[in-house]
């Protein structure tokens, strides 16, 4: 195996720093105490063939190591996740949890979450947003209220900290330009327990020092 | 392990019918020869406790086979296909892969069709439609182009048949109420591909059955 390396963006705009998706995968990679290089590119280099052979999409992070090449920072962080007991049990029952919050996070509540964030970051202002973005909020709201009830009494979603919360609290952070995980203070006590965690800050500062460099 | 339980709805109206999640779970079961048992359940019992403690969010499917208690289809069928080579490889990179192709269906290809299917099954004659859906559809083509590029000249993501192809295949269906797919004859004939296969057939008829019961 070599170094593993995982693809960022040398700059984003203020309201995507600390957000890409990268982070995912740099937490990943520090909570199981593997080192990693970051391949650094702009926006021009993710849509041009050497970078879409990696990530046909031109998004990040792709992510390779020597022994495997793949994409999407779900699929990326459950393959950190499947060696290494940092992140995830490794009795059956306890990896089926895992892999249903991982799975969760991305595929129930991320999509509310990001049609929310898609209208306040992208589409502010445009007319459709005023009678849509209340329904948005609303399927936001819903399944926030479930999951802080899973959450009720306990650290973590399976008691200790696994992939399944690494990934969802990084889709939580995505309503970081909203009120709405504060009004939950389980979820707002959640989402800092994990922000606290010192792979999460080591992270986010290396996501964020590029940008910082290049400011 | 006891005979696997996968949820399901024992009717949903016309709209719904062949496009339930359960159909991915039994898909993937029937591909890795796997009986199974489906606990049918109405509208009501899906948002009662006794099924809460099993799927919080009151969807289907949820699945348990006396070993693990899971829900998500996407976990479910990552998990099914972790245990057989009719749905994955078993070498490290392969199945990279195919957790890469689940992810990309479900995370990156899925979030724009379910807002526009979420359009037009669920908010048609609303108003903030007319400005928003083209917005969506624009979005949709831009995913379904790329993976029309990505399928040109083979038959299956990775060459032969494997979970991300079922994964990809389900996401498709559901744009059936659109000429989308058909716009791409590359995708229209890996949909269809996916569709005749045996596996496919016979877990949309179990799916069916009890909605033609119950009609």
């Amino acid at each position: 195996m070599s170094t593993p390396c995982v693809s960022a963006f040398k700059w984003v705009p203020p309201f995507a720093q600390g957000v890409v998706r990268d982070l995912r995968v740099r937490w990943a990679l520090e909570e199981a105490g593997i080192g990693y290089e970051a391949q650094l590119l702009d926006f021009e280099a993710v849509k041009q063939p050497p970078y879409l052979r990696q990530q046909p999409f031109g998004q990040v992070p792709a992510f390779s190591d020597g022994r495997v090449e793949m994409f999407e920072s779900g699929a990326i962080v459950l393959h950190i996740a499947l060696g290494s007991p940092a992140l995830m049990p490794g009795d059956e029952a306890g990896r089926a949890r895992v892999m249903t919050w991982i799975f969760a996070a991305l595929n129930s509540i991320e999509p509310a979450i990001a049609q929310l964030a898609e209208i306040d970051l992208f589409h502010a202002g445009e007319a459709w947003t005023a009678e849509r973005r209340p329904q948005v909020e609303a399927e936001v709201r819903r399944h926030l209220a479930v999951l802080s009830g899973q959450l009720e009494g306990r650290d973590y979603l399976e008691g200790s900290f696994t992939a399944g919360d690494l990934m969802m609290v990084t889709v939580l952070r995505n309503l970081r330009h909203t009120p709405l995980v504060g009004e939950y203070p389980v979820l707002h006590a959640y989402q800092a327990r994990g922000e606290a965690r010192p792979a999460f800050q080591r992270a986010l500062a290396a996501q964020l020092e590029p940008f910082e460099q290049a400011a």
